[in-house]
């Protein structure tokens, strides 16, 4: 079969990077039409389409004989700009960079920073809903989505929504798109909102001797009714990650907090001087108003480097949403528990929405042995907290029920019915 | 098989309003279970379920034998109001303003408007996915809706998303559900975000000699970058029908505006001076600063007063959005359309995402037969102008072609694979 599939590929689209082994190669298609006679292909073959996160040849395991990767990084235009009625179009392969640095000319930005570095695609965040970094002042991914052109499993090229901002009568499909990590269809062209890009944006970095400290003060400035645009934590095992990794920048200390505010100069001003006398109310240490773009621009690369470092040296990291009354339990419950087992958790987050990315780190202390004991109490200390833990299909079960599995994956079902599309992603059926 | 329906109907709630005729009794169930218990019912004797938007005898029509009509109106407790993490939940039938109210004293609001003065409940907001006023500057109901109870056909409860602000793992069965109206499953109870309320709201009333020129302003000031956190746009006729209709506080102009700006008081300040030279330079006739709350509420009620204004006296109404950019045009053409066929027609809207409702008035110089020719005409001129034209099972089936409408009927098999739930609503099928 692998001959005969390989023949008919070549016949669609020139292959990527051939893997080792008798895997099929990556293929990076150019365009939706070339997906959509990939999708044809397999499922005439039988064949399983996985669309991996990575490009060729990094961590993604080494797919099954049965098994196409689909790589979008060839589809990397920006289709339109449309200025006036702030709203663009790019293929999956463009980055939020990119588009940013196109839109710039025009006093417009993407506002939403998902927080992985500058090589974040919308492909990559509109399958995964990916919000990062910006959520708390501009809202989720899903909202900046206004269409799609999806390719459905049989090959045909669903498109869903539009540039007009009421285009949303019907069943909103753009919105079961979104986040589906390209098991209903693979994702081949986004329609997003603009914003007007703010007059100013000003970095806060404030360090605290306790996290519990860190976690009132950043609770006590959102009950100040202060917005800021971003507002990351950091405890002192992520700052000593970073700094073992190159990354030196962040103040040694308990907790890190960043804040962003933006707006008009006047609004900035008033609102920093309310949230440096909040801080200072809950023990701060030291606030630093961070002068230039760049000194900002490089504090942001720390923060985004968090994630390939506990990649590297993390031996478990979890993603947790905890309501946002409880962060500062959380922060100190987690310290505990890594002072009862004498080993390094780090934790990083979006204050904001309580969002919290614990990682076990690896060091000479930790015993494998138990890790998976330690990340237990973890989970059940933060469960215990209100906390739901995103990504596994245990938290699924948990937060929708059986019910609510079922009804997904009959919609799984109706989309997918030969499977052949990311199997057991997400709502674990065929 | 009527009173075997009544007998079992009696046990589960008592009957509501009475129907003339054979009709099934309206029923206004108390809670989630006596709409799941209804819901059994219904398929166990192919009884149809419909959810009136109105409540007992008013507009809609008369059901059929074998159909029950659900009002939700009982179901209107404000279940939790979680101030620190910035949610409420809320049955079906609670207003908008009355949610707010009982928020004030906190500082907390939700902020989107439905527009439809002061009885719009969450639970049709939620059905229907309406926007309403101040979209603009907040966002669409769908980024306030966290999660839903929906009762399913069969009667099974389904619980989607959650107070969490990333419960957002599966499929967004919140997004499929909200704007579904009722057909996938009936919504009993809605957890919803909540914002700070702004510090100053301030309202300012611009009356301009033409409508190109308030179509120019107002995107004039979106290019300058101001966020409006509403925008209306009334032309004559709709000032006039209104003035007819007691709701005389509305300048008589060709075009009015009804600018909102709020924030922090600086900011609403220097906003508002922006916009005011904005306006001049676009021969504004007359700028009005509604200085107080009181008189801002008057002018809203006139405003909110115009769906019912409509209902009463127009012949057709269209519910459209236009490509922000081609307001202006659109604003002409219905003038002109107007004049060429010496009616009126009335044109009221959101300028901030171009969502505007053309309605033509029945006056003695309609000519009814020629109706449908004037509305084709306004439908076709929208069209070339880059219009959809919302709420039309044709304009459905333009937006999404052949391939999107199959497959939101499959969803709605999925979910009601009997067609018990406001049978050809929406989607049109079964």
């Amino acid at each position: 079969m692998r001959e005969h599939v390989l023949t008919v590929l070549q016949g669609i689209v020139a292959p990527g990077c051939i893997l080792p082994g008798e895997a099929l190669p990556v293929i990076t298609p150019a365009n939706a039409d070339e997906i959509s006679k990939i999708m044809q292909l397999a499922n005439q073959e039988a064949i399983k389409v996985l669309t991996p996160s990575s490009k060729c040849g990094l961590s993604d395991p080494l797919p099954a004989e049965d098994t196409l990767m689909l790589s979008l990084e060839k589809m990397n235009t920006i289709t339109e700009m449309d200025t006036a009625n702030l709203v663009a179009t790019v293929e999956p392969g463009v980055t939020v960079t990119q588009l940013n640095q196109a839109l710039k000319q025009f006093g417009l930005f993407y506002p939403l920073d998902p927080g992985r570095g500058e090589n974040a695609t919308f492909g990559e965040i509109v399958a995964q809903n990916a919000n990062g970094l910006r959520g708390l002042k501009y809202g989720a991914t899903k909202h900046y989505i206004m269409g799609l052109d999806v390719v459905l499993a049989d090959g045909r090229i669903l498109k869903t929504g539009g540039k007009n901002v009421k285009d949303v009568a019907g069943y909103d499909m753009t919105k079961l798109m979104t986040g589906s990590d390209n098991t209903l269809g693979i994702i081949s062209s986004i329609t997003v909102k603009l914003m007007p890009a703010p007059e100013q944006q000003k970095l806060l970095i404030a360090s605290f001797g306790s996290t519990a400290d860190a976690g009132k003060a950043i609770s006590a400035v959102f009950s100040a009714k202060v917005v800021p645009s971003a507002a990351e934590i950091l405890n002192s095992d992520a700052v000593k990650a970073l700094s073992a990794a190159g990354y030196t920048n962040l103040p040694a200390a308990a907790a890190v907090l960043m804040l962003e505010l933006d707006g008009i100069p006047l609004a900035v001003e008033k609102a920093g001087s309310k949230v440096a006398d909040i801080l200072r109310s809950y023990n701060v240490q030291q606030v630093l108003l961070v002068e230039t773009a760049q000194d900002a621009s490089d504090y942001w690369a720390s923060r985004q480097a968090i994630s390939s470092v506990f990649t590297a040296n993390a031996a478990a990291s979890l993603d947790v949403t905890i309501p946002r009354s409880h962060l500062s339990e959380a922060l100190e419950m987690i310290e505990a528990t890594a002072g009862r087992h004498d080993t390094a958790i780090a934790v990083f987050g979006h204050a904001g929405d309580g969002n919290l990315f614990p990682a076990i780190m690896q060091n000479d202390k930790v015993d494998l042995s138990k890790l998976a004991q330690v990340q237990e109490e973890l989970i059940q200390a933060l469960r215990d907290l209100g906390a739901s833990v995103n990504g596994t299909a245990h938290q699924l079960e948990m937060q929708y029920g059986p019910l609510g599995m079922a009804a997904m994956q009959q919609v799984k079902k109706t989309f997918d019915p030969n499977c052949t599309l990311n199997p057991g992603k997400l709502v674990g059926v065929c």
